[in-house]
């Protein structure tokens, strides 16, 4: 099924789907880096955990009537998803206060918004991801007015799910980033990944971390709090 | 007609301006400092120079039906405004790609937009005056959706006004930053300064730089090129 290598991530490899036109196999790697790269190391079994949790929240959102990349998740790290036309803006929603916004923004972590904050990064790693403004998206991609107001209307609505999801596991869901990419067809649709590498993910009561700030800060094991987040995903089954 | 001392900026100190309710007497400094405060001088004659070209630009924008603080200037370094309350928003257009944008977004010093850029900034010297987007605005000061449009109209239509301000004596407007206020009845209006220490100017020609990056940088004498200013708009009159 997986034909020519087509790009190689920090946290996935992409392959052309043989025989499927249109498709993709993304396959999940062991390695976690973190502030752009300077830090790196390597997990095994973080492909696998990655992909199963992805694959998990994506079947819910499609399920919910979110447009996706997700087709099917064919082994333990990879699944196949539609290709698409990546648009090179991560898009951030924070609930709750964490991370570099409390810095720039002199906010105290666990802060929560009233209304979700959604932000905007250039995805190009050369910049280092530089936050960027609306007008700075119209310049930088191909996107339009409407793709943004189109595309922070789907970040909004996929956070609703995401919340609903994370609370019946007991976590609190505090920010994560989104990536949309276009189909052959011109649509809109949710992309990339979502799992404890793209999100901030707090127990509700002992607001431990269980996302990648274990690898960033040290303060845990990659492994243990991924399971973790996995474990409780799959009782309510 | 002076009060007490209100406040005192890094480059204007604000008075009451006694038996007129409601107005303020700004009177500018010599002082000029750049990087947040970090690199400081004083030129004697500064302040008389940039209350000048203040006043002048205001005036012009008054003539051309924009809303302002401006009253008048009432000597060499003092002027009559209205008092406002400051929304703290640095609201930065770009024309010309100049300053930080070059190196956030990896863009060429002297790239045209196409169409100009609108950037917020929080006003606040503890963080440096941080980059913000509009969702960050809402949340950290009072304005409302509504403001932020009106402000960005405000901004856009100023700036083409200073654009035939500034070619008429042959000069780019390369960006400037500018500070809108709210009267007593609510209204939003233009407010602070505009002056070689709140734009990039420079000559049509040899594109030499006519504002205070000079000073940022080491790269010529603040006073003769805001005295270049100074005459090529007095020469207009
Ligand atoms: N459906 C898709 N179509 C095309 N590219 C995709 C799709 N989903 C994800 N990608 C891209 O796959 C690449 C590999 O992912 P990852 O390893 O996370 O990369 P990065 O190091 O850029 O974060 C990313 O550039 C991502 O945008
Ligand atoms: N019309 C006005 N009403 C009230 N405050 C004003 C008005 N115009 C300018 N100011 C404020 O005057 C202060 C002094 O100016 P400045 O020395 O440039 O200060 P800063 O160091 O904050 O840049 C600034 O806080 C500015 O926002
Ligand atoms: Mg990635
Ligand atoms: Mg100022």
């Amino acid at each position: 099924m997986k034909g020519a290598l087509l790009y190689e991530g920090k946290a996935k490899q992409v392959f052309k789907a043989n025989g499927e036109a249109g498709k993709l196999v993304l396959s999940y790697k062991n390695d976690a880096t973190a502030f752009n790269g300077e830090k790196k190391s390597v997990f095994p079994g973080k492909g696998r955990l990655n992909n199963e949790i992805a694959s998990h929240i994506f079947s819910i959102l499609q399920g919910k009537g979110v447009e996706t990349h997700f087709i099917e998740r064919l082994n333990e790290t990879e699944q196949l998803v539609q290709q698409t036309e990546i648009i090179p803006l991560e898009v951030v929603v924070r609930n709750v206060a964490a991370g570099s916004i409390t810095k720039r923004l002199g906010i105290e972590e666990r802060m929560c918004f009233e209304s979700p904050i959604v932000e905007l990064f250039y995805k190009d790693d050369a910049l280092g991801d530089p936050f960027i403004n609306d007008e700075h998206a119209l310049f930088l991609t191909n996107v339009t007015r409407t793709d943004l107001k189109e595309i922070k209307t789907k970040a909004l609505e996929i956070n609703r799910h995401l919340q609903t999801i994370f609370q019946a596991i007991r976590i609190l869901l505090v920010d994560f980033k989104l990536e949309f990419g276009r189909l052959a067809c011109g649509s809109i649709v949710l992309a990339d990944e979502i799992s404890p590498d793209t999100c901030r993910l707090w127990d509700v009561e002992t607001f431990e971390k269980l996302d990648k700030d274990v690898f960033r800060h040290g303060t845990g094991d990659l492994l243990t709090v991924y399971q973790e987040i996995l474990n409780r995903l799959e009782e309510q089954k």
